[in-house]
């Protein structure tokens, strides 16, 4: 048996595709052009690239980006003060403040003031408190744990009575996918690295999710043939045959744990292009609610 | 093998001599007795109840305590504004919104109009949110969630690297209680009423939580040899020998899984006590956190 692929990049694509739709029809209908404001904070050279994808992304479905880089050595109340005045900008729906911070800035407090309706990283506390509660829709979910569930919808694998076991318990992949997966009716493990006898734990899922950044740590042994397995990871591995000296592979060995999946992400080509995708939804969303009634 | 009996009623009680002896502090050394608001909307007897065995451990301790009573066909309007109030006033550290609530009342509106600094509760959704992120301390922690950890904790049962299995995910017990046993480090499997084979996961349970309101559910085939199990259920079964023509049982068969368990919380007397003097807690620490610095 061999694992169907989930591909990423065309669901992601798609998404793109609708959310272009979406903008022009706010843009035609109610003169709205939805608007993300992205702060960079000091000078690493990764997060710089990942916000000119950001910004790049929203200008190919037309939304209108605002970028904000502030030095390294930024004092918290300027950063802090720049978040209030992007509260208050009307043509500012959405908020994005990349991560991670420069260490002498307090994360939980930074996004904390980020003003939970113009949160379209998801990462508020009140909007994180409400993923897992049934019937309480959250105003905006995570970015990439939402491209996992739309990985999973949009393949129509089936998530409610299903065992999902999810690698990895941080607050910006691990627990809100956990919490998104049980408000729909999955039965939840979360495991990390202080679980004890793991593969016996991953080899009940319906559905494992890898996020955890080791690479290519689960192996075929610690999947149940059949499985569904979501890949979050990215890591860097050396490679002498690749020009850059390495190659991205996932938290999932990829050519084991595909001979006996059901399905399967890959790495690059599944959950990553999906984190911009779904940035670039709840921006939409966050336009789409600022319309009067 | 008989599971030694964790006894709530007696670590509810040193927890109300604790928060007595911390209040009497205040008082003598701040000036600051802490106040509770409690807010009762209708004429439910049993809330009604509860609001009064609130205020009475309230006394108790040397808290005071500020009682409304609204009627059942109060506008939100008029409770929202009553909550502004409270959130105004500082001899009020901490405010309860007895639930449910009347059905015209939004609970998810009431709940987030409590200034999470005063959400003794701990139900507002910044505070539950942040409840499963290691490093975090959550201002309040829900009552009966924090009341179960205190019984594991008071009774040296360790959590970290153990699999915690917790059934029901209510926003009350079930999903706080997980997020906070994750926070512990335990590994936790999130089971409800969609999950399939429950017997199978309860009985990899270390530690066994029932929070799903079905008497004695949980029987001796469902729990492991040894495994340490909380019963948070309160239900009423008829009892033709009890003057009431009922009695109060749990979640979870006392007599025959007290067999196989190490150690087990009875009902009554077991996790009930602990709710409200987990309640005088959080009201102790909202007092404390309003002292000048």
């Amino acid at each position: 048996m061999s694992a169907t692929v989930i591909d990423g990049a065309a669901i992601a694509a798609a998404i793109r595709r609708e959310v272009k739709a979406a903008v022009d029809a706010l843009q035609r209908e109610h003169g709205i052009t939805p608007g993300l404001a992205t702060v960079l904070v000091g000078n690493d050279p990764a997060s710089a690239t990942y916000v000119r994808n950001k910004r790049k992304a929203c200008a190919e479905v037309g939304i209108a980006s605002f970028g904000y880089e502030l030095p390294t050595d930024t004092p918290p109340q300027k950063l802090l003060a720049l978040l209030d005045e992007l509260a208050c900008r009307s043509e500012v729906h959405g908020i994005l403040v990349q991560l991670p911070l420069p260490s002498h800035l307090d994360e939980g407090q930074v996004l904390g003031r980020v003003p939970p309706e113009k949160d379209v990283d998801g990462f508020h506390p009140s909007n994180l408190g409400v993923l897992g509660i049934r019937g309480r829709e959250p105003r905006f979910a995570p970015c990439t744990p939402a491209g996992c569930i739309a990985l999973l919808e949009r393949s129509a694998i089936p998530i409610a009575g299903r065992h999902a076991v999810v690698l990895g318990r941080s607050k910006i992949v691990g627990l809100p996918l956990a919490l998104m997966l049980l408000a729909r009716d999955a039965t939840v493990t979360i495991c990390h690295s202080r679980t004890t006898d793991l593969a016996s734990l991953t080899r009940q899922a319906d559905i494992l999710v890898a996020a955890i950044g080791k690479a290519r740590f689960v192996t075929r042994d610690m999947v149940r043939p059949g499985a569904v397995v979501i890949d979050v990871g990215i890591n860097r591995i050396e490679d002498a045959r690749d020009p850059r000296g390495y190659r991205l592979v996932g938290d999932v060995d990829f050519e084991e744990v595909r001979t006996v999946a059901s399905a399967i992400t890959p790495v690059p080509g599944g959950v990553g292009p999906m984190t911009i995708a779904m940035l670039l939804w709840n921006t939409l969303r966050a336009a789409e609610c600022s319309v009067p009634k």
